[in-house]
């Protein structure tokens, strides 16, 4: 039924971050399918309908509604659960045949902690698949702090918030870049010697930015974390941490 | 002298990668600083001309010849030397002071394995930096090949070719992406249950890709790389490595 499907990087929070080749995607493609309401908030939404009109696209907006997870399933059971019923949202959106391609926009790139990718292999007859590049989070906070993710010919390992409480600082690792992190994983480090850069909201005019050696300013980053959360009623937010680093 | 400098990520090879804000940043700078010869290759001055003329810039455009790094000294010192002159042959070009912002092309991002941001914390006075991300090797080789670069919540390590060689596959990882490698260091690695992704000139008319499991497709993957590498005079390549995965 899709037989073009087009994942459309949109980076993280400002209109100024879609590339020319998303812009123009989102021009050619027939079809976007967009989400209604779960999943994205409110001014997610706006920022979609923003960069939609600065492409000036012509596409058919199609809309889905994001299921909810059933929590009575084991997580890996749940998630299965979940990007099979949207896989079949999608399908139901595009049961009358699109005349093209079918654009989605993804929030950041789509290869960096999407499920969209994911959802899209489950479609049957499998369409073919266009990833086009977005701006992540991480490009966002080291563009934002003017900072290099590595050190010279330096390593970086990129993680998750429960990773890091799970597991603490991987051994040998000099540069850490935390996302998916609800619960401010960075306090359980020891502090000792890391340098933290952290930014929420990046790229959007409610960015905030903050950095320093982890002993001094972790207590500052909870508190503007839960101010700025109560604030907005959600919050993304992401760090890098380096060991042995001046800053 | 230099006021503001911004530095410009344009994606790794296709004007298509430039983003919204790159693109007003090349409109709005007063001078563009251009290497004239050395690092850069001669296609990779020709894209940035393409990009210049798509943006639309009215910046005067200020070249800088790269400088040859001294072989007598030890690496750490001849990077740093190396820096210090770059950062020199900058100054000079922009001796006579340029009325507004100077902008800088950087390839692919300016966080990811580049010395601009570094060469650029030398200037005195140091200037207000400004950093708009680029598109990345690792994005255009995730979107080329439509994969997620993790696998979900799993972590994901960027490493270079050189440790590959000295310090084998990292324990505990999944997931490897692999730059900055002249040397095809996965040959060195136990193939058993390794998946490779594999990109050359990614993002250009020139992109190569090649992948499967790394038993049967790295001698494909030499052979190519040595093949595109004699016919272009220069290759840039990276891959992706994922141990346990069935692709
Ligand atoms: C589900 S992942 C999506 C990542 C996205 N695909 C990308 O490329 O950045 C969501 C996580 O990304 C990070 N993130 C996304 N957008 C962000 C933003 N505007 N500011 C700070 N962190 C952000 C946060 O760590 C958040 O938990
Ligand atoms: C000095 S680093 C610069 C990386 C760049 N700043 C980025 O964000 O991708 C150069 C390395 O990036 C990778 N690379 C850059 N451009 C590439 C391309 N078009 N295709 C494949 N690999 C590329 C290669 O691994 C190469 O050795």
């Amino acid at each position: 039924m899709i037989k073009d499907l087009w994942l459309v990087g949109i980076g993280t929070g400002s209109p100024g971050h879609v590339t020319l080749d998303g812009m123009q995607a989102l021009r050619d493609a027939a079809v976007i399918l967009l989400p209604r309401k779960g999943e994205a908030k409110e001014n997610l939404l706006a920022l979609r309908q923003v960069i939609l009109e600065a492409a000036g696209t012509r596409a058919e907006i199609r809309s889905f509604d994001y299921p909810e997870r059933d929590p009575a399933l084991p997580y890996a059971a749940r998630v299965a659960a979940w990007h099979d019923e949207i896989a079949r949202r999608w399908s139901a959106a595009l049961h009358a045949a699109p005349d093209g391609p079918v654009a989605l926009l993804v929030w950041g790139d789509p290869a960096l902690y999407d499920s969209t990718l994911r959802i899209a292999g489950r479609l049957t007859p499998r369409p073919a698949l266009r990833v086009i590049p977005g701006i992540t989070a991480i490009q966002a906070l080291t563009a934002a702090h003017a900072i290099p993710l590595n050190e010279v010919n330096g390593a970086v390992k990129i993680t998750t918030g429960r990773r890091l409480r799970d597991h603490g600082w991987p051994e040998g690792e000099d540069t850490l870049v935390v996302m998916l992190d609800g619960a401010c994983s960075f306090a359980g480090l020891d502090p000792e010697g890391v340098h933290i850069w952290w930014g929420a909201y990046l790229g959007s005019p409610a960015q905030r930015l903050l950095a320093g050696p982890l002993a001094e300013v972790a207590d500052e980053i909870i508190a503007a974390r839960a101010e700025a959360r109560a604030r907005h009623g959600w919050i993304m937010d992401t760090y890098l941490l380096r060991r042995g680093s001046t800053g």
